[in-house]
């Protein structure tokens, strides 16, 4: 299949580039390298010593004797080029990671919370409206995340997948709707992907796109069989307090001996899935297209729910490492229950990577391997969704 | 009471910011002249002979003896002025127009698809971003749509203001949720009012911005007690097929003997309010603003419903005008019906303007008077919903 990755450079974009490529798909990745910018903005960089795409591509050809082609583009700004290269290309399915996916920058000051706005939405916009110029019918796999729901807003009940059955009074008595889940995004970022999911709705009924929305949860892990393949296939790995997501945070900390630094109790409940499972995701996704004029597709794309504390206490027991309580930047709930369907994948086959079995290949093949890259000084989380 | 009133210079803005001034308001109009702009572009005019801003400005000052000020600048696109603005001037309403506000506009290509939703996004988000940061305590009221919530979704049931209660089931009982009322956008404008609506949320929840949302059905009419006062303070009226609303392009057709342009069967209902009404709905909405902390106070700024048939049959017997059935450009039901809530405004002293009573004056003193300015080419509605 022609497929198309939009942030095929990032933490999903590329190892998902990579699966993809290597199960027989024609991949062309689009990318901005904006993340790359941005961590020279933030001045950080990734643990794990990531190679320029140049190097990438002649890597994955190597070893692989399989071609992925690159093209520099920001499809939030080029909608020329990004017409075009539909037109040109055709793609069977856009992969569309191409949005910026970190909470806490989304947070950080105006600029980036209007960067996050500006970009994410117009990157979406610009996407449907290109596919319906090119009279393209691509089905679009969008990443969205489990963040566009808010927690518990139905009791103990499992938060549905994407969309929810409710009860509304009227005077011929009671009827049934089928809704989008209402939206409680915590961030800016994640009120983009609220957004998104809107524009999805509007087009895929008004033009008939075909869109898979898939609401993930916190990624965990590193590498898959294919970047763990050379070195210069390595995957990122944020560690810093904006991209770094909390379980890879506290992998690094323990192999650095720094204190684990868990926000307020740490009772925050979250989804998460291994960075593998993401990867197979994305191919079923791309299998099971949705037909023309389906409502989106909405996938819950996690395998595990836990708490915060919980994961810390787990690491601190296989590594020795200690817990510190800091005062929590976010405006959220200080602990939350959480129950989360993911019935339709695992129907189609995923088989989930379990938390407790890789953690120590992380700390050990990663964290521990590439402790010298390590800035301490970039570990606390400044970003505050409240200036005080 | 000091109020910003962005896109000031508009069909609502203008007669907004008249009234406003009458009643002792300190009043400065934000604007970028962005529907002079696409007139010309469309190659259209308002019917009625509009004055510059300067000539609308001196007029008012010399009629009413009051000062409105005009500041010329893009809120979606300079911040840094925005931000300056709030910061100096520190208003405490800001009415909020400043949005590409055409439904068949947003329709018409790519270019017109992607300016909407790039204008209104970042215009709404600029200004969400610029009080947070200027640390303003300023009541936000912004311009909606009835369009937001679709027709019928809830069968015979009235149309609630803004949020809708609903009925989950979860594994303890049924429990009762009050949710935004789910989006059904018709439009791609339709859509970014939409998208504000979660945006307001938002802000609403994480920064305690006060917002009112005034959900407004088709305005009708031209003239308010201000802007009749000198016809250098006239108020635009678009026939054109674009920016034309239904009723006013009517009332035009029937003044110059053009048939009345029925789009299908014209059995869809409408929700209609005059611009007097209007104008005094932004004055109880200011009057009335939310306490801090509260989700955004949502209204809607409608009088009455109709179907579009009907009021062609009003007019046709009025003034002896033919109707015409043409294809319906638009995506929609061919026929609706339509029951709104609108309690709030009445219980706080709206007094409606009837559309029986007006209907002839609007004929006479407005669409007769300048029938000399009607291009007839300009009338037919060429954007399509989707391409054939």
């Amino acid at each position: 299949m022609k497929i198309l990755i939009l942030g095929g450079d990032g933490f999903c974009g590329w190892p998902t580039a990579l699966h993809l490529s290597k199960k027989g798909h024609d991949v062309t990745i689009v990318d901005n390298m904006s993340h790359r910018q941005i961590d020279v903005q933030l001045e950080v960089s990734s643990l794990t010593p990531i190679a320029t795409m140049s190097e990438r591509l002649s890597a994955w050809k190597k070893v692989s004797n399989k071609k992925i082609s690159y093209i520099d583009l920001d499809i939030a700004k080029e909608y020329d080029r990004l017409l075009s290269m539909l037109k040109n290309d055709k793609p069977e399915a856009i992969i569309h990671f191409a949005e910026q996916r970190a909470a806490p920058y989304s947070m950080k000051s105006s600029k980036t919370k209007r960067y996050t706005v500006d970009n994410n939405v117009n990157a979406t916009h610009n996407l449907l409206c290109a596919i319906v110029e090119a009279d393209l019918d691509a089905h679009v796999v969008h990443l969205g995340t489990m963040g566009v729901y808010g927690y518990g807003w139905s009791g103990s009940a499992p938060i549905p997948e994407g969309y929810i059955s409710v009860k509304v009074e009227t005077p011929e008595g009671e009827l049934s709707r089928e809704i989008l889940h209402p939206a409680n995004p915590g961030s800016v970022y994640h009120m983009t992907k609220t957004l998104d999911q809107l524009m999805f709705a509007f087009y895929a009924k008004n033009d008939e796109v075909r869109v898979t929305d898939l609401h993930q949860g916190i990624v965990w892990g590193t590498q898959t069989p294919e970047t763990i393949l050379d070195e210069r296939l390595i995957n990122r790995f944020d560690y810093d307090g904006d991209y770094g997501t909390v379980l890879n945070r506290f992998l690094m900390q323990a192999a650095v001996g720094y204190p684990l630094t868990v926000h307020g109790s740490g009772g925050q409940t979250r989804a998460f899935i291994h960075i593998k499972d993401t990867v197979r995701c994305i191919e079923i996704a791309i299998n099971n297209p949705p037909k023309r004029g389906d409502k989106p597709h909405i996938f819950n794309q996690m395998t595990e729910v836990h708490k915060v504390i919980d994961l810390a206490k787990l690491i601190g027991k296989l590594t020795g490492a200690k817990i510190d309580h800091l005062e929590n930047p976010r405006k959220e709930a200080d602990k939350n229950d959480l129950v989360v369907e993911n019935r339709q994948f695992l129907a189609l086959g995923l088989q989930p990577t379990t938390l407790s079995k890789g953690l120590m290949t992380e700390v050990e093949d990663v964290a521990k391997k590439y402790i010298s890259r390590v800035d301490k000084t970039k570990i606390p989380s400044t970003s505050l969704w409240r200036v005080k």
